[in-house]
């Protein structure tokens, strides 16, 4: 195409295809079930914001219902508030320095910081509770639970990952964490049905790697969101706004109490440049 | 310092100062007063994470221990978490488009699209609580907060920007959520200087400007978090919190129905090419 | 374990053990071919910076150099160059959208609207180019290449993505920038193997298909980076190099000339809110 | 399809005004002079970016097109080529090492850790050459430059900030890289009003501290750029653009040859926790 007709092309299209994938005739458009305003009020899945939630209801109230479109129940609130206490703070991890070390450099941008935090919060570390839920209902929802889970754990076998939620470089004989969120749970009264796949999962891991791997704390958060009706693909969101509120707090603190200077020292002096 | 010099001194010094920045001899250290743990205990603010707050405290609660160091009251709980509800969500805003453009390009980095949407949250809009709430730290600290408030006012005219928290583009006659955070505030006993020196900004700028500038959610918000003792340090981080958890809703919504394909359609439909 | 016991722990690690998971017997160490530098001089994978490179060498010339450990030849440089000035710009892709409406709220941090930007370069779109690569060189380093290819076409029909190179919303009839860089290819002699590998796929989509699938532009990149012998693991990083190129030149249009209000509306616009 | 068209649409498609700010009856409409494009072209500022650019032009040579708006003069391609390569790479900086610790956690996103990276490029580090830039700007345009210099620098004591580009926590008796940068500009034969504006101010410094402040290289490539005909409101978009190609490297290499549990090793063994 030459430039003279590039040129008409839009001059008679009055712009509206210089970006090119507008079929204006019958254009997309999408919905959200989550908000809409005006200037004078703001619906949150048919709740008015400012007479029916602000004041009345818990962060974690609001949040549950704008994620999952109805008021949590007092188990539900109980279990996902269990969960953002044990995952929102666990000392200099690594998305702790990344805060830490971006705000070193870019003081002026206190979101940049806790966003640089965040994404850490991955496939490998910190954000694995997602993937394993995603396992825990397919065994949940398979006609046999046993066999399911014994299949899931030899694809991962078969793909050469970890399995999510399983296994832990720190807390090798268990975390202490585990063990408290299964207990929250039970004492609240769940179901149980993605707890015991979960040991089941544990069974079946033994079986094939004739050793026990311990059980870490994205599994049992895992299984505990479940257990809340949290759906897999909403569990990173939790950790994550656990963590945010957690980088804030180490982000206050490197402001008035900085530490990056040494962990920048710390973390250069044990790598050595071998050209 | 020549090359051979440095040779010998990265292999005495085991190659610490290869990174150059690093004085073995005296090492630079950093201290955190957050959090510390080993492989049995998570101990937060003097605190055993798994037997104090799993299951025992709100998330809000465990927050506010780790970030201000100790256990808030339940009068800065009922504010904080006010605070939360009100900002978490309000439809289809930059940060929610943001996030969702991004998962159309990367849906396997759920932590990306949250924070590409959280880096929005900035000085001109959305997170200007914070740059408020320390305008309302200096006056309710003065010795003449009438007079600190028209020295702001005069200030932020002088280098020609709005002062943080009046006027909103589209709430023109008040925003909703203003006076309801603020009987919310009043409701549970607040003491009430802040907010006051929020209505001195008001009569200031009145004054100044010759008629009334509508005082918009960021100032609410900062008085309401100084009234329960968040320094203006920290303000963003609360909005980054509910904002975070906000569009955690908006993504998972966006993954099962995407609006994005129509979103992109629309915002260029209105952009033209002029070359 | 109780609080003291924790506490002594502490204090005989000299706090070394507060974090958990440091063995200070036998710390690890890493290792990097790629800087070093003290106060007088920077030294990059065996070069001076300030004598072998500043002024002497192009950007894509000391970037190679950086990233591949050796200095490249003039067919990689050229065919390199040509990537990164296929992909930097685009128009008002999402990329480019994100970028300016997280400059809109946090015009203070050009950085971060940049980060948010390139966050979309992900798996699905403007990303893809990687993976490509990827199936490319399996399909290169196989013995039947035929078979290959088409064991590829059939993996991932069989997890039901799309193969990553082939189909494109916009450039139905073909990209005009794929059989430009594949000339660019051609003209500087390179080997082949790779756009043959391509062309392998091509094939075997349509006989899998029933019906031809456009090559798109990630597939002609993929193929020309191989050519030139970037790994496909780095294939991702040129992307995001002319991107972020790219996004800068959005973003400083975007602080002079603002185009997120419109684009705010034109987005919405088309979002109907259905709760 | 003509205005009156889009106007009707929107009209009827109902809770268009659902998400508040639409003024319909005269939509805000954006412009942009960078890029259009349609199925058969693609075109950046008025050149066809497959017959022009590709393959005919470096990577440089077409950022600066699109970024500026204009093609660059033979002078301006070799200052910001040989910024690109003063600033790309500095071993392990803080960014790099946010850039592996956050592929620590989320290995999956190879676009996570580049952005993580580039958001430490910031106002007190790594970022600060727009802002000498802009200082250098002032002076330039000023009637009496000497004077202005000096009220520059009055300007940061009074504000307590340091004045970007002087001062350095490493190179205290001078950056290498900074003489290098100048004489590459000197050999280019630029006109030298902002190297002298640089050099007015190093007088100023140490006619009001009693003492030389070191040059750092932000203040040269503020200089150099701005010789270059780069606005100050595009220079850190420079840097960021050479950090992103730096970090790639640093990525890839971290992907095969992991440094960050070390790091976090390091990083963690300087921070005491003191509750």
């Amino acid at each position: 195409m030459d430039h003279v007709h590039l040129a008409l092309l839009m001059k008679n299209a009055q712009n509206s295809l210089s970006q090119g994938h507008l079929t204006m005739a019958n254009p997309k458009r999408g919905s959200t079930a989550i908000c809409g305003y005006d200037a004078d009020a703001i619906n949150i899945r048919g709740q008015d914001l400012v007479n029916d939630l602000i004041g009345k209801v818990s962060f974690t109230e609001a949040w549950l219902l704008q994620a999952l479109g109805k008021p949590p129940t007092a188990l539900q609130l109980h279990i996902v508030d269990a969960v953002l206490v044990t995952i929102m703070e666990h000392g200099l991890v690594p998305s702790a320095i990344v805060t830490r070390m971006t705000a070193y450099g870019a003081p002026e941008s206190f979101q940049g910081a806790i966003a640089a935090g965040l994404l850490g919060v991955g496939d490998r570390y910190a954000g694995t509770a997602s993937e394993c839920g995603a396992v825990l209902e397919r065994i949940v929802t398979a006609n046999d639970r046993e066999a399911q889970a014994l299949a899931e754990v030899r694809h991962y076998r078969k793909i050469r990952r970890p399995l999510p939620g399983f296994g832990h470089p720190i807390h090798r004989d268990g975390d202490p964490r585990v063990e408290r969120l299964l207990t929250v749970c039970k004492d609240a009264g769940v179901a149980g049905d993605y707890i015991d796949a979960m040991y089941q999962i544990e069974k079946a891991l033994a079986a094939e790697l004739g050793k026990a791997l311990v059980t870490n704390i994205s599994a049992a958060m895992g299984a505990a969101m479940a257990e809340a009706g949290i759906p897999s693909a909403m569990m990173r969101g939790v950790v994550l706004t656990a963590r945010c509120a957690g980088l804030v707090g180490h982000l206050i603190e490197e402001l008035a109490n900085p530490a990056a200077p040494a962990m920048w020292d710390g973390a250069t002096a044990v790598v050595d440049y071998t050209p």
